[in-house]
C-alpha cells in the first residue's frame, strides 16, 4: 500500500505531519516514509514544547551556516544560493526515510513523538514523501 | 512478529543489546528496531574495542554540550535540565530506528558490528524499543 | 530476495552505486540496503553536480578531522590510524541502512537522488552491502 504525500513548506523549520500520516495508516505492519528530495529531511521529535523545534532548527543552522558565513568559504557548490549546499549537508545528517511500526491501525509512536518534515531551503517548496505500508 | 524490549539505562553512553535481540530473531526477513523516545538513540557500531564507544560518546558530548556551556546559550528549552535539549539534538542526529536483514535465524551483522542503545540523559531511564520482524 | 553487493573503494569520498542497485530491483515493494561495516556509510544525495559530493566530504572531514588534528586529541582509539576513529564517528552520524520504495521494477527515487557508498577510510577497502527486497 503506497501513497504520495505532498506538503507545502514556507522556509526553514519543522512542519508536523503526524495527524495526516496517522489518518492514512491501517491494520498492522511497518510504515516507511521516504522523502524524494536532497534538501529537506524527515524527523521524529518531541511534539510537546514548540521550543524544542525552534532549538533544533537553531542548532543545525549553527552547525551548517549559509555559505555566506566565512566559516563555510571552503564550499564550492554555491550557485544555487547560500542556503543550497548547507541544505544538502543537513539532508545528509538527517533522515531521508523513517520506519514506524503500526499496530491496530495506529503508529506505535511514543507518548512524546511526532513526525516532522524538516525544510532546509529558504524559498517555498512542495515536498513529495512516499508512504509505504506493508 | 513484534516484541517490546525494555532496557534500563544509568546515565549517558552506549549500552550493547546485540545478544538479547539476536536471541529473539528467527527465520529470514528484515528486523526493524524502533525506539519510542526522543532523548536516546539506537546505533550500530564497532563491538570490539570499548574505547570506540567511549570516544563516540565523547565526540557527541563535545558537538552538543550541556546548555550550561556558554556555546549553547542560544537554546531556549532548558527547564527540563541542562542535558535535556542536547539529548533531543543528539536524538535528531542519530537513528530512531535500525533495519537489519535476518537470514537463517541470525542478524546479518558484519563481523565487528554490534547493536547499541545510546542514552543521552543523565538520570536513569527505562527505554522502550519495539522489535518488528517481517 | 537478498543479494550481497561488493564495492571496491580507493580512499575517502562518495561512490555512486545507483545503476547497479537499480538493475537488481524488480516488481513492487521496499528495498533495504545494509552496510556490514562501521567505518563507511550509505547515503542518498544529489546526483547532478559533482561539487555537491566534494563539498559533503569536505564538510564531514572538517566536522570530524583525523586524530592527528589537535582538536581531536581527546580521542583514545588511535592505534588503527588517524583516520580510524573519525571513520567510526562519521559512520555513527550517517546511515548504516537505506530504505527505498520500489514500484514497477524501479526505485522511487526523486529526480535528483542517487545512492552512494560513502567511504571514510584512507586505505582501499572492499565493502559488503546487503540488498533486501520485500
Amino acid at each position: 500500500m503506497q501513497k504520495v504525500f505532498e506538503w507545502q513548506t514556507s522556509g526553514p523549520g519543522l512542519y508536523e505531519v503526524t495527524r495526516e500520516v496517522d489518518a492514512w495508516v491501517t491494520g498492522d505492519g511497518l510504515l516507511t516514509l521516504f522523502v524524494q528530495h536532497t534538501s529537506c529531511s524527515l524527523m521524529i521529535q518531541e511534539n510537546a514544547d514548540p521550543e524544542v523545534r525552534t532549538d533544533l532548527a537553531a542548532f543545525f543552522h549553527r552547525l551548517v551556516p549559509p555559505t555566506t558565513d566565512p566559516s563555510m568559504s571552503y564550499l564550492t557548490h554555491t550557485y544555487e544560493g547560500p542556503d543550497d549546499m548547507p541544505a544538502h549537508i543537513k539532508a545528509a545528517l538527517l533522515p531521508t526515510s523513517l520506519q514506524i511500526p503500526v499496530a491496530g491501525g495506529r503508529m506505535a509512536l511514543g507518548t512524546w513523538q511526532g513526525i516532522y518534515l524538516f525544510e532546509h531551503r529558504d524559498a517555498p517548496h512542495v515536498r513529495r514523501v512516499i508512504g509505504h505500508l506493508a
